[in-house]
């Protein structure tokens, strides 16, 4: 059985400056006609950053959930930027901290029934401190957890983004 | 300092079938005002069940990326269904089998810099099988995987899915 579905007609409901959003005519494997509504965003990236056996999160109110929760230190892609270089800038941003050398862990699709975000997650290797500048209309705190306070945070549902979770497990695997 | 952002306006861009978009008049921490780009979700239910050493994964077009993708069987959740409903729902109409205990791995919030959905994560427990029944509109393939090998899927990017990637750490971690 054939999975691929085809696009008829993309259609554009709204551009804007996070998302895109479109409902596009496609056609089922079938041939079936049906509907897409899809969600296009840059893409993301992230770092998960570790020193002296504390992580760094970022907390941050998320007005869509209206909560402020714990993430590791990440953001958009801006336009033709390469993921890695965005990770760079999104951890000296927000934690003021310089790597010198990113890994990267995943390229992470965060709910792929309607968005074609792409979230880069890379580990930071050998940081050393620069200087936090923060993006004008970021609010932010950044606070070092010890791992085994951040796994348990993981364990018992207090961290809830799944890039955060998906970076803390792989450490705790393997490590 | 205060992280929390306060609604001013709720302005509805778009009403679909999966997702609603917003874009909403707020007020940053200190008082500026901004923009807020919110794509409402009803939410998501989705199952990792492991029977006989193997983990059920299914294959399935995902639109947004042009791709066949592996992901535990999952779906969003119909009107007032509860999460719980909705993972028994999915893993029979996906899977064919029938869960004696769903027991809640997590409640994730996949990426939450646009999107209020929830994704509630089950782990079932003594399944029997029962009659697939897909709905009209989903085209997948079903996969009983062997978790080494499920494991190695994620190591290595084969597994790009986030809720499949957080479950099948959490297993490796607890087994």
């Amino acid at each position: 059985m054939k999975l691929e579905e085809k696009t008829v007609c993309k259609n554009y409901i709204y551009r804007g400056r996070i998302v895109n959003l479109r409902c596009d005519d496609a056609l089922l494997p079938d041939g079936t006609p049906c509907k897409r509504e899809i969600v296009e965003h840059p893409g993301g990236a992230a770092v998960l950053c570790v020193r002296e056996g504390k992580v760094a999160l970022v907390r941050q109110f998320r007005y869509a959930y209206g909560e402020t929760i714990a993430e590791i230190p990440a953001g958009k892609l801006e336009a033709g930027e390469p993921p890695e270089e965005a990770a760079a800038r999104e951890l000296a941003e927000e934690t003021g901290l310089v790597a010198k050398e990113l890994s990267l862990l995943f390229v992470l699709y965060p709910t792929p029934g309607y968005t074609n975000e792409k979230i880069y997650i890379y580990e930071a290797k050998e940081t050393v401190c620069g200087v936090r500048h923060p993006d004008r209309d970021e609010f932010l705190r950044v606070e070092f957890v010890p791992l085994e306070e951040a796994y348990r945070m993981v364990d018992e549902g207090e961290i809830k983004d799944a890039k955060t979770i998906v970076a803390l497990q792989r450490y705790r695997i393997g490590h």
